[in-house]
């Protein structure tokens, strides 16, 4: 009922009288007016005017399902949306909606997660209101094993979404963080369910800083992340930056079931700025020293270390050193 | 109360007095009669006399945690178990309890599934009280690469547990069916949920059919499953095979952990017997058609096809072709 008053009211841009909403909802005046009531609750301005009747003046910049849909161009991802105002952990809920069943591109978004988490079980900083905290369900039927390609697939989706959609010029961490100049702008959690043979489903959860003040930062952050609105100057709408970012992945997603992860690859491969560069990377094993050269076919990342042998890791988490 | 009572029982082997267990307990002669009763009716058989008390004659066969407790050999696999006389999937319990954060070795047991279910989400037949339908829950701390090669830990615990303690000379299938002269004895399934480069967790499924009579099986797999009791030609106790399976499977996964996977994959070439077999292997993709002539290092199948190319096979479907 709410959802197609706000229809009406955005299909008529201009006033539109209580008496049509009355006609068209099949209800009384009062309840139209306590439907509004709830709309401006939710943060929609809405001006009302005896003998005119309702206007729509402005929509919240908040990523509620009727406002990410309002214009969103994909036809899998994003098309069923489950927006909560807080939940602990928009992968963990995602997994739950994915376990009992829910399609492809099932999107769960929410204004602040009070456990959002990183890789390897780190905290990830998401407050209210001021950044998208969000994870797509996917289901890929391919082998477990081509299952680490779809971070990368995500890390070059957002990295294009985010220059095409603001100007910021976001740069790939191998394998998944998205920096601007070394500091942290969104990081990318991807998480498994599988078989041996068959994936059952995955996540990927996407945690990216819009308008955080650089002061906002907790303190033991504050020095390497970053934030849209700190490195643009500018406040950011999040909603129509979140449609490009699920328009942006569903392009580069389908790109990769199509023709495979070459073109991925490709592309992550311009976008990295941890290539060429002397880093340190630690692995769940230890630690290696050395360059960065390349990546291989398979996503993995190829160390010159100090004393000329060429590392090939799957995993870890690389620091770059000062040159 | 009713766990210290068999404690009490099996330590004293004759007859305890109902003085005895009412002192050891605390509690009054009615409230060890109740106790005593609540176990007769889990199939206990206790034997009451006046003037000598309870004297325990036969414990279930019924994979209750104490009697898996009883006797059991291994430091970490099966010191938790959580037994349900029917649930829908012990794989399913499994992974719920590991979001919860149960310890590695967790064991989720039961008399009868109502979901059973294979790979690729194909129903498993569990009838009650007579297979064993288990899931152990592993935390390796390996990379998620890595982690087909459980499915082959398991597949050798297995056969080596039912080989070494009923005689019936089991056999695998590539990757992980045991058989009993190409006839399916036990499913294995193993999931993974994980990080990309963490696993969260593992839980290894095992469907044994035990004591199911081959009249018993349904018709669409009579022909191709069989039991135990079928092989051998007898009853086989279930408690103690459990104890020896989880043995076993603790024994593989250390000698895993510690020594990596060559020593798993050369006893897996021993014990497998579709090596050097005309096959077919259906993948998620195509079909391959001629011989499996070795497992490489990665537990990747290699098919001589016929028009004489190798190819390497993740994982798939093997049917075994009439020579």
């Amino acid at each position: 009922m709410k959802t197609r008053i706000l229809e009406i009211l955005r299909q008529t841009k201009d006033w539109a009288s209580g008496e049509t909403l009355c006609r068209e909802m099949g209800v009384s005046r009062t309840a139209v007016w306590k439907h509004i009531r709830t709309l401006r609750e939710e943060g929609y301005h809405i001006e009302a005017r005896s003998n005119l009747g309702y206007r729509l003046l402005q929509a919240p910049d908040i990523p509620l399902p009727g406002e990410i849909a309002a214009g969103l161009l994909t036809a899998v991802i994003g098309r069923q949306i489950e927006y909560l105002p807080e939940l602990p952990s928009t992968n963990d809920t995602a997994q739950k909606l994915a376990r009992e069943g829910c399609p492809e591109g099932t999107v769960v978004v929410t204004e602040c997660q009070t456990g959002g988490k990183g890789r390897m079980g780190r905290p990830w900083f998401s407050p209210r209101g001021k950044g998208l905290w969000f994870t797509i369900v996917l289901r890929p039927p391919v082998n477990p094993a081509e299952t680490p390609q779809v971070t990368m697939v995500a890390a070059v989706a957002v990295a294009e979404a985010v220059r095409a959609h603001t100007g910021v010029e976001s740069g790939i961490k191998w394998p998944n963080d998205i920096l601007v100049q070394e500091r942290k702008l969104c990081g990318i959690l991807v998480e498994l369910n599988a078989e041996m043979d068959r994936v059952n489903f995955m996540v990927a959860g996407m945690g990216l800083n819009v308008n955080v003040p650089r002061s906002e930062f907790p303190p033991e952050i504050r020095d390497t992340a970053t934030s849209l609105q700190a490195e643009s100057g500018r406040h950011i709408p999040r909603v129509p930056l979140l449609r490009a970012l699920l328009k942006s992945f569903e392009d580069w997603y389908r790109l990769w079931l199509d023709e495979g992860f070459a073109p991925i690859l490709s592309r992550w491969r311009e976008l990295c700025v941890t290539l060429d560069c002397p880093v340190t990377v630690h692995t769940i094993r230890e630690s290696y020293t050395g360059h960065a050269i390349n990546v291989d076919e398979t996503g993995a990342l190829l160390v010159k270390t100090e004393d000329g042998s060429i590392e090939r890791l799957l995993a870890g988490e690389v620091t770059l050193r000062k040159r």
